[in-house]
């Protein structure tokens, strides 16, 4: 895929409109009117056979009958002329296609059979085409309004730096009305709609790329490139160009209709959360939380750190920012006794020098102390955050932000303030100074905290890239499930992992004979592959003390499988083992972002209290023990209270080999061990496993 | 304490200000502009020595010279004088008194005696106090603005159903500002100060019983009065009157803090959410989330049930509101085949009848559309709430919010409006026509469900209330603990605690003789109330198989014990219990919210991975049957694959002896059982328990 491809799209010399027409109640006429309402200063050619003008601008009876070069074709007439029109296009040597036209996956299989001729015919030619059934494309650094949407007709649009992908036009709509209300502006926006050929992996790839971009927000139903998008955002990360993403569907309800809705494959939402968190992108749950962290990012110098500064005219809301910012990983340092020296000298008697900062309604009658006192916190370089609240205080509004604004003249690292019970003199003045100002605490503080998370990220040891897997999309192709005894000599062979000591018997007979090398206590379980939570089916007996009793426990199991018409391997017996910590480990693969490797706690906890984390390969052996570490429960396995710890080097050995098998080896579906255990004296032994292939 | 003892600071026929003041930048000046600025109807009385006149009002020598009646004198001279002038206030019977005084306990030491004495000297004659340090009261259905701030100098107070009472001025200043902004009324408005005397409690108990008052709002640093708050909050219940608060200190620095602003002795911020849950108070982050949640109970008809439908203009944002509702408790159940039948018959072809439901584009040229379909969804029957989302469609505002107002008008249940990216005339309307409506789906939705939640536990059974305990205040009083076999000795004579059969030995000599009636394996456990931790420090030994290894162990312990001087009962050896569930069992006394039951899942999880709930005493056996039921991991007790079920039964029969034990005798200060284990046989016995006794 050709890098620069987006370039005709979102750049144009010039644009033809297939479909122009001087009725704004159709889609060719709005774009005309749009286009022209915009300040692009290229050329715009109207297409339509019947008309000799349209909206004042001549009008051409097809592409080719225009005789300078055209970039972008906007293509607005009814689906079952696209094909044809789209065809003249690229005859013509057009460099991008934008197709408003609905009618396609989106409404009937007709429509996607339609829409499939029509990525094929594009794909062909290797013309970037947005579309179909979107509305279209902006760019306000070069006045390019090529959309249909009267959504926004109240507003003008603004150059600036922000960029949105959306898979939902209304979304990208009620965006950049936000975007523009709040006085900030565009570089890109894209509805990618039904991304029959541009996906939003495209797009974001572009994106980073885009030096008018600073920030990069998208609206995700789901993701249809996952290598494309995962290598786009490892190169955000080291751009230190911030990522935010709003992804519908975290519900399971919302993700059946997310998928009705674009056609998209809508993947599970547990490994979006992963995978956002991976690679450093931060998820909002709305569009004001995207605006407020955009509104960081944009203002202030965002950096890593945690140690936040809070300074408050209340001692109540100083208290609720500090609430606020501890929930939202943020730290409340105390004071140093240089700071609180030099505070002393500044602040009234009866306040007390501590963080959060009550300053007192001494601000009342001397409005430079807010000022004073934010001058000694930038001074002390104790800080990488600081936090500013005031409310109301109408008659103070002036002399308060200025002080403000005197008092972190000198300051080089993230400040927001929050003016509680808006009051516009105050929060425009702050503004103006490129100050960010919310007027409500949680807001305030979780757009700081989710800035700074960000960029920690920066700086970390960045993501390591997947080697360029084929994309496939055969995950509905059918798998075979081994049983735990050939799932066990499949991983011991490939990828020496440990099993317990056991054998395969076919009948109860042959018991004594063959367990006479193990030792008691035995664990006995049917062997078949339509047998996968043998626990509550009466196929497992733990603790079965000699010959006897194994002899007994197999007979009922084989009379057990051939009565319920099960393909029967046999009876695993294998000897029981003391172990003193159990853990999952599983690995998958996600149709669209790839192999996942799940770690948690095992045993009968992964259903009723989950604690798992969840990374997609491939991963470092620092970055498999990290994984480790931030389980709920990892305290259980780092010597709690003078118990023994688990050995996770050996288990981080382990699951490394396991997740190498994985990668390379692409029959293999799903591996799923649980328990993995740690067995007293150190080793890792697999107490049970599956593992699928492909058919 | 007399129940409508603050009618006469709340509404007062006549009053009088002592340290009136021409100056406004004086306390005393802004309070007499400020209550002609409202409208109060009565007299108001200057009093200050020096002057004829104050604002053009006459002005008396003192309170004493006043020679019609006075209901509610407000004091504004400096601290020193308050003492003497609320004496004359006193003297000339007047029925209330405001102090905005501050020098008191927010000062220093001084200033804490200062206000102990005034507490002291009020008291003596039952007048309500509020106050010092504070910043009056407002009424806004009798024009009452008995304040001092200017902050909100450029509103106008209205009158309305809204109450609020707050620990903090400044933060009543911006709920006040934010609801006066919104277009609501006020009822009552109490800034409570440093609470001498009438705290926020007995402002609770008043606005329960108010009439003017439909939705209480409260800010809150520290409950003192925690016996009279709860039984205000369980009448506000049988009384379907919502209270809301906006509690500070959830994370333990800002707890700190809170303390220090206004000398509340902070409770621990789980204790106050397990408080708040108990009694049906909703707790909300921010004013900004009080005023959304009081929105929907001031307009909307609000219900228990979680049926909800969604009704959406984009498919997308249908999406995120399905997202939000879910994450916030609520349901979206599927629509029955008589409302798919009725929508097919409005919306077009390519429109899907399903909930969340998307409108499609359609509604641009057919607004009408979007009435229709909600008026199917309203004539249904099938919904507790309705959720509608519009955005943007500047054009469309009109037709729009008139077909959703057609659409809902024979509604009798909650319906809430999102309209992404504010369209002032669409609000407008839908306002005017009592509908709420939001700009953001996340907020609009957690209001709704919120407001729910609050609905459903008025059609409960309300909560007992606890007999009239005497306020303990000695919390900080040394207790001290008794040794494992004490408290296991002490719980089985006072509460019939089984425990594990065992011997109390005190030499190694003797260990051969005493354990000869147990059965092995045997636990080995050092008794000693300086060891509480036994587990990490030598103090216990498990599964000990015979007399040698129990005597080499005792032997051991005891040298232990010698060696690190402490004070030792003995050793106690114990037969170990296989077990199949252990829970944690504790009790203990808030000194302000009373007795407080803690259940949870027992071991060390409770320290790496706690999975408790906590519900204050009296509790029924239903109610704690239910707390087992609320437990994260409660799935594992019920009989989960298969598996057998905790002998829950039982257990709550046991926890239900244990706190009627621990109600009967305040003597008890706390009792910790963990773990307490059901043994396979379905007995219910305490494996390790300790009790305090106050000393």
């Amino acid at each position: 895929m050709d890098k620069g491809r987006l370039n005709k799209v979102l750049n144009p010399k010039s644009i033809a409109v297939i479909g122009a027409s001087d009725d704004l109640a159709k889609v060719g006429g709005r774009v005309i009117h749009l286009l022209r309402r915009g300040t692009f200063p290229g050329p715009i050619f109207p297409v339509n056979p019947k008309r000799e003008q349209v909206q004042g601008l001549r009008c051409h009876d097809s592409i080719g009958a225009i005789t300078q070069p055209v970039d972008l074709c906007i293509v607005a007439v009814a689906a079952s002329d696209v094909q044809a029109q789209v065809q003249q296009c690229l005859d013509a040597g057009i460099g991008g296609l934008i197709v408003l036209s609905s009618g396609y996956a989106e409404q009937d299989n007709e429509g996607a059979q339609r829409q499939a001729q029509l990525a094929e015919l594009v794909g062909r030619y290797n013309v970037p085409m947005i579309g179909p059934n979107c509305l279209g494309v902006m760019n306000g650094n070069n006045g390019l309004v090529a959309s249909s949407t009267f959504s926004i007709i109240d507003r003008q649009l603004l150059g600036g730096t922000l960029s949105f992908g959306t898979q939902s036009g209304a979304i990208g709509t009620y965006w950049l009305d936000m975007v523009l209300a709040a006085g900030f502006g565009v570089a890109n926006w894209v509805s990618t709609g039904n991304e029959a050929d541009v996906d939003l992996a495209e797009l974001l790839d572009y994106l980073v790329d885009d030096q008018q971009t600073s920030v990069i927000g998208l609206y995700i139903e789901g993701i249809r490139n996952g290598d494309l998008f995962r290598r786009a955002a490892i190169r955000a990360l080291a751009k230190k160009k911030p990522i935010l993403v709003l992804k519908a569907g975290r519900s399971n309800i919302g993700a059946t209709a997310a998928a009705s809705h674009t056609g998209a494959l809508a993947g599970e939402d547990t490994l979006y959360q992963a995978f956002f968190e991976q690679y450093g992108i931060c998820r909002v749950e709305s569009l004001t939380e995207m605006l407020d962290v955009s509104r960081v990012l944009l203002m202030q110098p965002v950096q890593p750190g945690r140690r936040t500064c809070v300074v408050s005219v209340s001692g109540g809301a100083g208290v609720l920012v500090t609430d606020a910012a501890i929930s939202n990983g943020l730290d409340i340092p105390e004071f140093s006794p240089e700071i609180k020296a030099s505070l002393r000298n500044i602040l009234p008697d009866f306040a007390t020098a501590q963080n959060p900062l009550d300053v007192t309604a001494q601000i009342a009658t001397d409005p430079d102390l807010l000022g004073k006192v934010l001058g000694v916190l930038v001074a002390s370089g104790e800080f990488d955050e600081m936090i500013v609240f005031c409310g109301a205080l109408g008659n103070l509004q002036q002399p308060l932000a200025e002080s403000i604004i005197h008092g972190i003249e000198n300051w080089d690292r993230p400040c927001v303030v929050i003016w509680q019970a808006n009051r516009p003199v105050a929060m425009k003045l702050l503004a103006d100074a490129g100050i960010p100002v919310f007027s409500e605490i949680p807001p305030a503080v979780a757009a700081l905290a989710r800035a700074t998370r960000m960029a920690g990220h920066w700086y970390k040891r960045p993501p390591e890239e997947p080697p360029s897997l084929p994309r496939s999309n055969d995950s509905s192709a059918a798998a075979i499930s081994l049983t735990e005894n050939e799932s066990k000599a499949f991983l011991e062979s490939r990828a020496g992992l440990q099993r317990p000591r056991g054998v395969l018997v076919r009948s109860s007979s042959e018991v004594g004979e063959k367990i006479r090398q193990l030792r008691g206590p035995f664990a006995v379980k049917l062997q078949s592959p339509q047998l996968l939570h043998k626990s509550g089916s009466g196929g497992v007996l733990l603790n079965l003390a000699d010959v006897a009793e194994v002899t007994q426990a197999v007979a009922n199991m084989l009379q057990l499988g051939k009565s319920s018409l099960m393909d029967c391997e046999g009876v695993l017996v294998e000897e029981m083992l003391s172990v003193q910590f159990e853990f999952l480990v599983g690995l998958r693969r996600d149709p669209v972002l790839g192999p996942v490797l799940i770690v948690g706690r095992g045993g009968v906890s992964v259903e009723v209290d989950p604690d798992v984390v969840r990374a997609f390969l491939p991963l470092s052996e620092d970055d498999v023990l990290a994984l480790f570490g931030r389980l709920r429960t990892s305290r259980l396995y780092s010597g709690f209270r003078g118990k023994q710890a688990a050995p996770l080097a050996d288990m981080v050995r382990v699951v490394c080999s396991l997740a190498t098998l994985f990668q390379s080896d692409d029959t293999i579906r799903e591996i799923e061990i649980n328990p993995l255990g740690c067995e007293a004296r150190g080793a890792v032994v697999a107490l049970d496993a599956t593992v699928w292939l492909a058919a």
